[in-house]
């Protein structure tokens, strides 16, 4: 295929009382995360207006890389502690970049 | 201030049979915007499994830079032309970058 690449939108929303624990376990996805094969960019935001509001922003080279990504120890780890923080289930969207 | 930058993810929603015709639009903006002053990145997503649903990730050196681009000829023109083709009004958040 031509074009690969798959952007990734998560948003995650932390309870009210939660913010700093839940951007802790997120602030540890980001090395091992930028160390995947495949990942080509990963970042990680929050809301300007409201801080229990966390988006990551994910470059992968193609799906199955991000598949991949899923699947991992840190991944998997930072599901099951942050878990219990959250507000509500994460949105994760996935996109083809046309310009 | 030491991180000035403002990460932005506005959503867009096309009318259904609208999809193309929103598209043409949005992708005129790429241009123009990335020469603006403080215009870092700025990327248009189309969502992989629902072809109406378009994202803008855009970062921009700071939000008075962000804030010009709203009222420039170019937006406001593309604002006005895909009015009428839109489900729904555009969601638009604003991020720090936090790693």
């Amino acid at each position: 295929m031509l074009n690969e690449a798959v952007r990734v939108i998560a948003r995650v929303t932390s309870q009210p009382e939660k913010v700093e624990e839940l951007k802790s376990i997120l602030l540890n996805l980001i090395e091992p995360t930028r160390h995947e094969k495949g990942c080509v960019s990963y970042q990680l935001l929050q809301d300007k207006t409201d801080s229990a509001e966390f988006v990551f922003i994910e470059e992968w080279a193609n799906a199955s890389a991000e598949a991949a990504h899923m699947t991992t120890s840190h991944v998997q780890e930072a599901l099951s502690k942050a878990q219990p923080l959250l507000a509500k289930a994460p949105d994760i969207y996935r996109y083809v970049i046309i310009a």
